[in-house]
């Protein structure tokens, strides 16, 4: 009773130079699409996530309404339905998984959206955090494909200090001996709670921890709330973590054949109706950032989450006024 | 032909109701007390700092000019040269030295005071960092002996953000197997460089990385700027490392018999006169924190260093610009 479609790809010849054999892009729909195929949604998922953690952004009368909209969410390669270090047969598999960028990602989701549904043109591309990271990349690399978009939470590039945190996330996993290279039989459980609670000092924000805020989710104390981060960790693949870890590290609308690393140019290329949504407080996609970006698109707007949750203002569903003022924008941006 | 004297504390019973036996109090001397014993200056070491490290903020046409004062620093516990897990001889060694608190760092340093050099009045306290927590903790423990404080990069009370980020730092560093619950023999270099490559992450705001600052220590690139921060880490003890960040978590100018957990009524108590200097980009301590406590303190001034070296504006003699606005302030105050 799986709850997702599996897209077959074939052999994919990524960015890297290596070949991703057989590769597969799990993606879910909800919703129909219309006769003149103009009511589709893409809605890519986030480091960590699957397609079950979009849903929280997904119902009637929500702005992505699948009574109103036919909405797609393709999994991220190495999130563990589509093509992922944990299930990739050898000689592909575990440490051997080759990097893949999120250029390689919307190359696979174009041929989604295209070749199985036919569809040509995109009411909206909206995501979270590296999912708004491939938001950017569909604005850049089909402008003329994509009529709207609401990357919330992410950049258009990784920043170097981004890059910096993400080292030290890393860093904390495969300090673990048992990680081994990669080539562990029993998960790396001690590197998996380092990785979940050096990623717990980030994904929120000081002011966050100030109010104590993280009582609201259901912790009883500090300590708590720091062993549930590390509960969510503990499910995951040490594998995946580091392959879309390393997605994300590479992240550049405009490292691509199409603006060889002219990032103002490929900024400036999307040409689709945007706003732009930073967490006011976000620790590792600060609004700095996405302001310099904005600055850079023709048809922009900057938005800003006023939240102290930090990045998780964003995480679906998480905090219900964060999510409130993002489908509200949504909303706005979809009759616009 | 070492640079520093050893004042012997005797058997000291800490906070912790532990004893740390035949501890000694590593420091060093800069000028000359004069008749009146009345210009004398304590400051205090930081994280992973011995007094070598401070001296940059000391010298002719400084502040703290050794014409002027006679400057006292005391290497704080753990630090490697005052009683530390490393020169601690069973059974107290290793990863059984006893905790210790800023509170106990601080009444020892007052004996020191008191004892050796008949010191009854500070003309100034002041410190970075955790040197900037105990500086904290003497106008708070001391204030008829203390005339003014220059804390800078510093809180009073560590908040539970830095705490839950000093959680990250620690759990990369014994995520290694080689950190032996810190019965190691040769030491944990993967858990220290992890440790270090977490740190990096924080210790320099986001605008540090946008504007590639790390050039200017001399790093070719930013690969290169992560792999000097692990060289630092390197020269260090883990146990060493893992003591002094327990203090730093437990940092609490109230969280002791004089105060009983009450913050404000401790703040309220620092009677001297105070420049509190956070700068205005550090993830760790940010300004916030000291914005709160200086509207608690009778006597104090809140001036941010304008900075985009987060963390890192303080440390000394690093940032030749963010060194010179502190030694402005430190000037300014002693002659007030």
């Amino acid at each position: 009773m799986a709850d997702y479609d599996v897209f077959e790809l074939g052999d994919v010849v990524l960015q890297s130079g290596m070949t991703l054999r057989d590769a597969k892009l799990v993606y879910t729909t909800y919703g129909s699409l219309n006769r003149r195929r103009d009511n589709a949604i893409l809605f890519p998922t986030f480091y960590g996530g699957q397609h079950m953690q979009n849903e929280p952004m997904i119902g009637a009368g929500m702005a992505l309404d699948p009574a109103a909209y036919f909405i797609i969410v393709p999994n991220m390669f190495g999130n563990g339905l589509s093509s992922s270090p944990s299930n990739t047969p050898p000689p592909y598999d575990r440490a051997r998984f080759p990097p893949v960028t999120l250029y390689d990602n919307v190359m696979c989701q174009h041929r989604l959206v295209t070749e199985q549904f036919g569809v040509e043109r995109l009411a909206l591309v909206t995501g979270f955090s590296m999912g708004a990271q491939q938001t950017f990349h569909w604005g850049a690399l089909f402008p003329d494909m994509v009529e709207r978009i609401l990357p919330w939470c992410g950049s258009a590039k990784t920043s170097r200090h981004n890059f910096v945190f993400l080292e030290g996330v890393k860093t904390a996993l495969t300090a673990d001996d048992a990680w081994r290279g990669g080539w562990y039989d029993t998960p790396p459980t001690k590197g998996l709670r380092a990785l979940a609670r050096v990623y717990s000092g980030w994904v929120v924000s000081q002011a966050f921890y100030r109010e104590q805020s993280y009582l609201q989710l259901g912790a009883a104390s500090l300590e708590d709330f720091l062993v549930m981060q590390e509960g969510r960790r503990l499910n995951s693949d040490a594998n995946n973590l580091l392959a879309m870890l390393w997605s994300w590290q590479q992240g550049d609308i405009s490292a691509n054949p199409l603006y060889n690393g002219d990032f103002e140019k490929a900024l400036g290329a999307i040409s689709a109706k945007a706003i732009v949504m930073p967490s006011q407080t976000d620790l590792y996609f600060p609004p700095e950032d996405n302001e310099w970006e904005v600055r850079h698109m023709p048809h922009a707007e900057f938005r800003p989450i006023p939240s102290i949750w930090g990045h998780m203002a964003g995480s679906p569903g998480v905090n219900p006024v964060d999510t409130a003022f993002i489908d509200s924008a949504l909303k706005e941006l979809l009759v616009s």
